[in-house]
């Protein structure tokens, strides 16, 4: 049986989606990989808890459940004051997990490689704007840096496009990698105002209260340029052409849809180009998904076109990537 | 730059794919991966040619065009009468590629993961009826043995079982496995007999001169017993449940597709079962492949649904798969 210890920084509904997989499954993945993980620090925007025997997940949860912080958690814990720059370099762990959406995150996923630590992140901005630093530090370390997360959920593009596919040369990649638009984009099919699907969507917890992201089509092309990262080489976000759905007509998609057409917010990934914008497609067409699924369709000069289809959010989804690399970067480089 | 050299065992038009690639990629794979691949063996069904300095792949590659086998190439090499399981013992390489047909080859695999020789292969009886035996091989010796093109061609459903998808358990897969199957049902919806459409299947080569092992089920009750033996465990082939599309009828098929429903080769895989038979499924079903695609819908407890769709056959996306494994394979478990 091999040990593990994770600092888990971040405990909002991804960091809550990652503790509850690991209490549940805990005997699962002992069994199936010979692997006993357990999570030594916990972060959230208030504090950190530190127990290098082993928080207790259960009550982690029930804590913040009841009080939506972790620094009213006073009885069996000490209560840290910690950055997660300090976190990273305080707690003894083998893994740092990263499920905030902190911008500078860049900074500790260094700094944390450069301390022998694995890091494991859903986190976007660290994979879009400093990919070349910390693959550098990955492999100088020898210290797996992994991001399944950051694109299409727990849906296994990442490990696809980085352990797969090793004979092709990748010519392009077609997606649909942003669950909020489709969604929207399907409600205002149905006859709403862009204005009525957007507040459905925030009804139901699909977009955030400020959606700008994903309706300007940030957040997907954020999810390219890491695609681009990957297959490619590091691409300037600046450098991306990025258009969102605000300025769509809901009497066009109506009429469309009747017609047997749909529009898509569709990223487009080629050597040295990264586009995201609304494009019109066949309602049968492999892109054309539903709901918060997304869609991935590689094009390649050896194996042709490859479709992978699956969620792109939702709490148990996103989790399903995060502990997957979890266990990953635990096996290292021992699990093919 | 790490040299790597193989065996080549079978150069029929699978083996003759991978030596293409080879030939035509290998400085692409010099400059992205560090890797020298050299073929320092090449065996067909008359003889094998052995050259430790590494074969010339352009002129094996045209005197079997010319002359159809090896036997006749003797100006430069000398031309070996050996058996596969003595070129795993005689020919000194790192990796074995079993592109046969081999229904025994299980035998030579073992043997070359107990010689300490990685093991790459696209023949599906060793995977099926072995798997146990060769994965214990393969861990006790710490050898990879890898056989991504044995379902899906080049298509990485089997990379995606073994190293992406950890947290999750996996419930069902559903597929459609066979491309000839798929090909004769798309000719039928068009009109025609079932004797005509497996005629032009056949003159396509599509369908081999016996095509029992296609439409009787065979060939995707192989590929659904090793999706078994990696997601679950050694499944014993005898007690799947296969049919195949023979007793299908001409009228029904031609007349649900009128009224938008098609019939597949289904395949079902369980923990404990494997069941291969015609479904009905709605035309815009995501099974409802068309042509050589292959597909298959994964069902795991995080994930949820997950489809991954390409190419299931031809020569270029086999030899994709096959050289992906050799490269995963030189690459031993450095890549991630």
């Amino acid at each position: 049986m091999k040990e593990v210890s994770l600092s888990l920084i971040g405990f909002g509904n991804v960091g809550k989606g990652v503790a509850e997989v690991i209490l549940n499954k805990h005997q699962c993945f002992k069994e199936k990989y010979g692997l006993d993980i357990k999570v030594v620090g916990i972060t959230d925007s208030t504090a950190t808890i530190w127990d290098p025997d082993g928080i207790n997940l259960k009550e982690a949860l029930e804590i913040k459940r009841s009080f939506g912080s972790l620094k009213f958690w006073g009885n069996e814990y000490e209560i840290y004051d910690l950055k997660p720059s300090e976190v990273v370099r305080e707690v003894d762990s083998d893994v740092i997990v990263d499920v905030t959406n902190d911008k500078n995150a860049a900074n500790w996923h260094l700094k944390a490689l450069n301390n022998g630590k694995a890091v494991v992140t859903s986190n976007k901005p660290p994979v879009v704007f400093k990919y070349k630093e910390l693959l550098e530090a990955s492999a100088k370390k020898n210290m797996p840096y992994l991001f399944e997360a950051t694109v299409m959920a727990g849906t296994p593009i990442i490990s696809l496009l980085r352990s797969a596919l090793l004979a092709d040369s990748i010519e392009k990649i077609w997606g649909v990698l942003n669950g909020t638009t489709t969604f929207i984009l399907n409600c205002m099919e149905g006859g709403m105002t862009f204005e009525e699907a957007l507040k459905k969507a925030q009804e139901l917890g699909i977009a955030e209260r400020d959606p700008s992201n994903d309706i300007k089509g940030i957040d997907a092309g954020y999810k390219s340029v890491i695609l681009h990262n990957i297959v490619f080489h590091p691409f300037d976000f600046k450098k991306a052409h990025i258009e969102g759905i605000e300025e769509i007509s809901e009497r066009e998609i109506r009429e469309d849809f009747k017609k047997g057409t749909v529009t898509r917010l569709v990223a487009l990934v080629e050597d040295g180009k990264v586009e995201v914008r609304p494009r019109k497609l066949p309602i049968n067409h492999s892109l054309a998904v539903k709901g918060t699924s997304n869609v991935a369709l590689i094009e390649s000069d050896l194996l042709g076109e490859l479709v992978i289809k699956g969620a792109g959010a939702g709490v148990k989804e996103t989790a399903s990537g995060v502990v997957s690399d979890i266990i990953k970067a635990s096996l290292k480089t021992k699990y093919l």
